[in-house]
């Protein structure tokens, strides 16, 4: 005695590793198929349809089958209503909730398809019935007593996004993963053109930076980006702003040379007197219109009214009075910087910038460089079609970089 | 025309490095040396001493050649009193402030030499003379207007730790930084035995860890140091005990093998179920005591009373009500584990390291175990004579340890 | 004007990825396609079939489409048999050579499927019609004048390994790539399981072994699985035989701790004394049998007549009479344990195991255990279905794995 | 009843770390000293001069600390004649053979100091007492039966480098170590400037590098290097020369963007041809001179004379006619070119790096690029005082260099 139900797919699904998903996840899980219906596309522009009987021995088996095909983009062949259940409590989900990937979703309610807003992995959907019905994400901590949220699987929809058809032009590259073999200054190049486009389509560029950018020497060319334009919005930490600013306020003036930084302890008071004048300043835009802080990266931002976001955490010092503390309010603005964005460069900032990329709808395009391949995988391995990673130094990426796009 | 000044350096001090730093400290920053005295310790127990005059261009060059040596240990050879200067406003240093290393100091008021307490390095030092006079350190932010803080580095007096003379004991290993080279066995059962030792002197052991402790399955091991007392304290952040107990939670009950894990987004909802649970159950102690978490690190904590802090990050989920989400707060609660601790054994967790090692005086004994060598060099690299470290994996490491020291 | 050719595909051609492959290839490479039939598999264990015209716009462009269709499995519907090409020179390969993946490959002569012998990959396919037709790999420096080499994709077939229907087994666990998410100590016991049944099946293991395991103190427990035949030959370098004698002969005679090894440099003169040593011997036999080396890998292999292959290096001392120091000679003994091998276990040599890897067909299972997840990607990403990775430390891998099979 | 003997310390004994280390190698290795006379130098160019009585329980506990002691530069008080002892055997050392480090050393014979040619470190001392007496280093491999090889530590002096006692200049940085906390710029600046100034002095610049050096694009810019005089010789393999070919011969030929490179595998069926093509032209120069080559690195070496080594190796395929494929034959090749030069430009090669690396005296300055931290700290790990370490990505770095030396 087994269950089954049917599922569709639609799509690209042979060469975006849809079906082949499909297969694999049928199989691991224990369960068996059977193909009711396969047309494929004869060519590269027709798309592909398959309906398939998923059978497994009991619904317990049947369940995850269904759940992760789901997740890959399969849909219940006769599509039902999404099931709603209140929330019990406050920042309590009800059992059985539908738990987001980052691809686009829809939800169905009432018999229509309703668009699932701010798409972010790993939340909730939670529908609004008063009105016209309106369906958006929300994070655990995001929940009220009383919200209609999603569980089951049935009557959602989710699209991964395909394979481009067509690889050339600006954003072509942006399919080659992790690309350590490639020629280096040629995929500088590469991702130069596509910040250059993406601005010239109106599109925001959100620039994720470590504090590895100001230390490997990276700091003036980023601050030329920023004050030119090609940075819109710069998300960072507590020490990436403490020391932007610490070179402005102690690159020359004191005689040091700040440009060796050969001991890493050696100069560490000058980061404490940079809060501390901040400080007292009353914060990053009072110390840039006071004239404490004269050039840099956030000074750029203060200028030329740049968003920046800046995170605390528990190994900062100070913080700056600009520095959000709060782990929940933070990865607020970043959720609202992330949902601006449209290409999202990160720069040598393994917490930062997988705090931005849990925030991504898996259509944004992002570009992720760091000299360890290990962060660079970490960051890729997020299911977006149109991310690349870079392997080198960001203390050569970013000149190289803020020259192809200046000069 | 030139300018000078009379420094004293006594001890251990050619072993232990310090002559070779203080001559290295005058050369790279441009001083010249006159020796005016120097007694050599002709055996192993015999200490040394040396008076040298140090010479420089004018008071800007001698300034930093000064701190330097301060910093190093070397003392004015005319003791003076520290200069005290109110701090102008609240998380605001005065001009100069001394900012401490993270070894023993002494602050010199009124002719007397004053301990400098709860030492942590890049800190102010603050001096309380009413009643009888104490200093201590105080970070930035717990800097009040009107706080004496010293300024410039007389009356200061800082004593690096020595290189022990004796390399025999449980804790002789302890001075080889980076294990890299040394068999992993035979240094699993040293770390063992000074756990043990610590113990048996009455002293309190804290563990810093990370998810990847749950994820590779040191999850039961470290439990069980928890429960038998060899780990007294627990700093980690949301997601360790999140991954520890959705363990507990969801490990056999849906009968999933959460021992594969194999795709790390799969059971990514059992991560939001978990923490929703225990937020309905209103937190871990009470999860623990209504039976939804029968198992794990920090069911151990609760049933055995050991103090664990959870420290917020922007990359978490939920978050627990047990995780302390504002920086400054969280900050403040490992500092108080940090000062308890006499043994911090850190597991494969850069961001929670850093954190207490920040706060770690350079006289508490350390162990750093991680994959990754560059993590274990960066944590090591603080000035410990007291740290090893060992790059292994925390998957073979933690079972390994927990039976040395419980079978 | 276009020109088009016709390839088939057949097996489980969407869950092993070959279509979603093909698709790609085309697209990717500038061409079009027109599929003219296509029958899916219902059901798990039913094969699917594909006829596919691939179309590009003159024969220069379609030449490398059909050339990576070839190597990822595809067949061009009419087989013509192969065309063969005498090899102009000794070491020179005619025009157009073929070049051989990792797959088990047949070659098509005289309207025949030839199976090719000795896969291995980038090498050329040279047909004997001398008596019975056959065919075998030939690397570059192994052609001979005359030699018929296939050229063209013609008459050529390639099976890239399918994923098993059956993940279940001692062997179900290597389908999982590089497994850092795994536990640490379930994973060493699939690892043990696999080695066990491959011996139970009358099968061979080989160990490619780098000098860290000796360092890390791995020593003991590879020898104990050299003794009881869990190891059935050894492909390691100079250092790996000079440090593992070297332990056997300094390790306790001269009252050294070889146990702490705490600087690298100490000891290495035992490292020259044990080469010297073994020369005057005559070599690592003679050593064993003239009782200058008691144990350890080396000892045993003599000891159990295991097979053993140490090639030589630009970074030797010594070497050792036994080492081969031309690297060709070296590679055609390497390639010889390669043959023989069922299943391969690299550990911590990255030289090694390229060396040995780049000889394996994509079917002989492979473990890689390496320290550095770098290492073990570059190791895995060569195609073979049945190869696992592990990111551990050996020190602590090899005496769990020992455990495990002997106690 | 102990034992003991009187060793000297000369020269900046205390700022080189020379006395910290003898203190510390008594202690660690279980001595006690007595310091019968000290002199400290009291100003910056004055040197320092200890007589230190070591003493030990036996002669079996002195030895290995007189041992370490000489080879951290300490002598013997009394100087005493070398013990010279015929080697028994090719090959063969005879027992107790002093092996070398790589500092300058002396040899007393007959009362008088000669200087050790041809420094390399884990060598033996050979003795040639026809005609005026000279001596020099000889790997074990060197060694014939009769030659008159050094025993114990008498009558050797050792110089390990002293700290430079001025650190302006252009290889005034070469004192840092990796020195991945330096803004980038700047450091190839630096090494520009070393490079620039080596050869204004008439010096050889040696180049390691590793076929990253072309997958990275950086072979353009090493290729101009050359030509204009920059490196005057190559230090690679097989698969280095094969991939600058590959780049010349198929870059643009067959209409294939090579730029792109983007996945490792496509193309390599060019890595053979490449080989086979040049294998049929007899040679690397004769492929140039027949115009197979037109550019790359290799071409500029046989345009302007400048020597190569290619080293072969167990992973290499062809290998090309000019590959050394014994391992001994291209050491000692591989030891010539180290012998010529002045400064060593070793690029992402490890194996290379270190084989050139063993036979470098530690006075050769050596510049070490690699985007992997570990690589670079395992090659400067090695006891120069003049060698840098830079963690970045020769793809940039390269090309950068190129730049600051060439426009």
């Amino acid at each position: 005695m087994t269950v089954s139900d049917v599922v569709e797919l639609e799509g690209h699904i042979i060469d975006s590793g849809l079906m082949e998903r499909a297969f694999t996840v049928v199989m691991e899980l224990g369960g068996e198929f059977d193909i009711e219906e396969f047309r494929v596309g004869t060519s590269k522009d027709e798309e592909s349809y398959c309906r398939m009987r998923v059978i497994a021995d009991d619904e317990g088996a049947l369940h995850p089958i269904l759940h992760e095909l789901h997740q890959s983009g399969a849909t219940l062949a006769a599509p039902t209503d999404a099931t709603l259940t209140p929330a019990p409590a406050d920042n309590v989900v009800p059992d059985g909730f539908y738990s987001t990937t980052n691809h686009p979703t829809d939800v169905r309610v009432d018999d229509e398809w309703v668009p699932v807003g701010n798409i972010e992995m790993d939340c909730a959907i939670v529908v609004d019935r008063d009105g016209e019905v309106s369906a958006e994400t929300k994070v655990l901590n995001g929940i009220e007593a009383g919200d209609l949220v999603v569980t089951g699987d049935a009557g959602i929809r989710v699209k991964p996004p395909e394979r481009p058809r067509d690889a050339s032009g600006p954003f072509g590259f942006m399919q080659g993963g992790v690309s350590a073999e490639r020629p280096s200054e040629s995929l500088i190049r590469d991702i130069a053109e596509a910040i250059a486009e993406t601005k010239a389509q109106g599109g925001t560029v959100l620039c994720v930076a470590g504090p590895a950018v100001i230390h490997s020497g990276g700091g003036p060319g980023l601050a030329r980006l920023v004050r030119e334009g090609y940075v819109d919005a710069i998300s960072a930490g507590n020490g990436f702003a403490v020391h932007d600013m610490e070179r402005s306020m102690y690159g020359t003036s004191l005689g040091m040379d700040v440009e060796t930084m050969e001991h890493p302890r050696k100069g560490h008071k000058h980061h404490i007197y940079t809060i501390s004048e901040v400080i007292r300043a009353g914060g990053i835009e009072a110390a840039v219109e006071e004239g404490l802080i004269t050039e840099g990266v956030m000074h750029e931002c203060v200028e030329n009214d740049r968003d920046f976001v800046l995170a605390g955490s528990i190994r900062d010092d100070g913080p700056l009075p600009d520095t959000i503390t709060d782990a929940v309010e933070a990865q607020n603005a970043i959720r609202g910087q992330a949902r601006e964005a449209d290409l999202v460069l990160m720069l040598s900032s393994l917490l930062h910038s997988v705090a931005v990329g849990n925030c991504l709808p898996s259509t944004t395009r992002t570009v992720c460089v760091d000299i360890n391949p290990a962060t660079v995988t970490q960051l890729l391995d997020r299911g977006s079609a149109q991310a690349v990673g870079m392997v080198t130094d960001v203390g050569t990426f970013v000149p190289m970089l803020a020259e192809e796009l200046l000069e």
